[in-house]
């Protein structure tokens, strides 16, 4: 128990800014005059409408999205995207996935309820690498080639963008605001918010708004890109507590240099803890370095005991969450774009000092 | 622009329990010594499972949901209910629907995509009243009756539980937690959280264990209620914030005497404002007596002019979102739980002025 904030290395749901917590703080009573926490607020009234749509504008200019491509606030998580993508952009037919972690083959395996899915590349058991563009088996009528961009569990990342004539569909959930992207080379985005973006309950998607409007008969009115285009995602009540957290953390990173400036602090961060893992003999990183995420850091001691230690010892020391997901063991350090400098030194003075007192 | 709070007679997005904001606030960036705000907690920690089973418990309690039932907390609001259910309680058969307003009206459309819809009543185009027992045109074989309890945009609620041979599956979502209920006479409750418990985003389902794992083959996983029944609504990271804002409201609710205070708080609180109405020649409310809703009072003076003044003059004495839905016309006055009863009597003391001042 302590009075202090954490370092926070939790996958997901994740740290946040604190600037837009206290911002929250400090209006969840009575939002900027109008009498009520945005929590209790219409979702058609003037006030939220002005959260909604400048939400929007900020994450539109955040990454550049192209006027060809609309932005869409949903729920559901990916989780429902694994079947909302098939069953709008397959058309039935044939659908490229690209398998490199336990995400994209739960997409992979959603699917195939309504679409012929081709695995154009698997990097299973180990998922510790990401596969190169000549390793793709891309199928020549594909409706479209389905990745994951980052694989939080096994702490892998694509370091490129595919080349496919087939339109591109993302799952950045663990990436996305982290570095620039060239939205108009994607079919579609989409990202759950629980970890770059806001609070659990949101799912932002952007997609090229010519791909929509071809989903299969039995398709829900919700999980329709068309329905949620032509009603601005507001078909129903959306999320609107997490739509006006994600307002307040693009405020931040808009504020301090955007994704320019994300992506150098990422690539400090996580060249910190790679360097120090590189340079020791008693961790090892799981992800072979031209496959290495700068979201999510794997590494292990080599022994399940030692590991089990390092988590708890390291929460004594105010960094939690270290724990590595049960499919992959050892630890896992996701460093988020709201995760501060202090935390990866004193993440990497910890392992330091683990490494002296336990080689 | 004002620094106190207004009353907010929002249909939904709807007021919460200030106690339960001031809570939230206190412990938004540090939950009880935690180091992090319940946003940035993962949904697998045991800080935050513990809000998960509490909020459930709490619910079981303030519902006397029997162990028959589950709870699950769900995403998609009551328009991902709309495919859900058929998908997965129909089998693709007969199903019976009654049509008593907008929202019921959208859930028998969405369900022709996966079963036979059989219209057992309808109020259209009015929708001022409620049909009776022996009005409902049942289907010998019906694989359930749906109807919505409340509907928020006519401000009719039906006053007694329908007997049917087919199990019922009830749309509570704006008069959930205001009364109690026999939860073991229905196959499935479920509810829209932004209404009488939390913040949008969050979808509880109360459901029938044994009418669950009949899904059509195509139904998303997520939308399986075996598979969520399964996981404990952790098939993927649920709304952690919206679940922990139903936990306050429910301690809220459970410390002031639950649902049966909250049923005599509700029909104090409709008393007043329909008591006013009869007795006037100015306004007319638009619900026929004996199917007139607690929660949301429609009414109107008879001239569209007058009533956007009247909506214009009570914003500005801080009686806020009292315009009828653009369907309905007129004005509306929602009395969710969190409403106080002060808000209750400066309305009807706003009315009687506005009449005053206009006949």
């Amino acid at each position: 128990m302590t009075n202090e904030r954490v370092f926070n290395f939790s996958a997901g749901p994740s740290v946040m800014p604190e600037e837009a917590l206290l911002e929250a703080q400090k209006n969840l009573l009575n939002y900027k005059g109008s009498g009520m926490s945005v929590m209790e607020m219409s979702h058609r009234s003037p006030a939220f409408a002005e959260i909604f749509s400048s939400t929007q504008e900020k994450l539109r200019k955040a990454l550049s999205v192209p006027d060809s491509h609309e932005i869409l606030f949903l729920q559901g998580g990916a989780t429902l995207q694994f079947a909302a993508i098939p069953m709008n952009l397959s058309s039935g037919g044939v659908t490229d996935y690209a398998v490199t972690g336990n995400f994209s083959n739960k997409a992979a395996k959603e699917a195939v309820k309504y679409c012929s899915v081709h695995i154009a590349a698997s990097t299973a058991p180990e998922h510790n690498r990401i596969p190169k563009q000549e390793e793709l088996n891309l199928s020549p009528d594909a409706a479209y080639f389905y990745y994951c961009a980052n694989n939080t569990i096994y702490g892998t990342e694509w370091q490129y963008v595919p080349e496919t004539k087939a339109p591109l569909v993302c799952d950045m959930s663990s990436d996305i605001l982290s570095q620039p992207v060239d939205v108009s080379r994607f079919g579609m985005i989409y990202a759950g918010a629980q970890k770059n973006m806001a609070p659990a309950g949101l799912t932002v998607v952007i997609i090229d708004k010519t791909l929509a409007g071809k989903e299969l008969p039995f398709t829900p009115q919700i999980m329709s890109y068309k329905t949620m285009i032509d009603s601005g995602s507001m078909l129903n009540t959306p999320p609107c507590w997490c739509i006006y957290m994600l307002g307040l953390t693009l405020d931040w990173l808009l504020a301090n240099g955007g994704v320019t400036w994300m992506e150098q602090l990422k690539r400090e961060r996580a060249k910190k803890v790679y360097d120090f893992l590189d340079n020791s003999s008693f961790y090892r990183a799981h992800a072979l370095p031209d496959s290495r995420s700068d979201m999510n850091v794997t590494f292990r001691t080599g022994s399940a005991e030692l590991d089990a230690s390092f988590v708890k010892e390291a929460a004594q020391r105010g960094l939690v969450n270290l724990k590595g997901h049960k499919i992959a063991g050892g630890m896992r350090a996701s460093l988020y774009n709201a995760m501060p400098m202090k935390g990866v030194d004193t993440l990497v003075e910890f392992m330091k000092e683990f490494e002296r007192s336990h080689v």
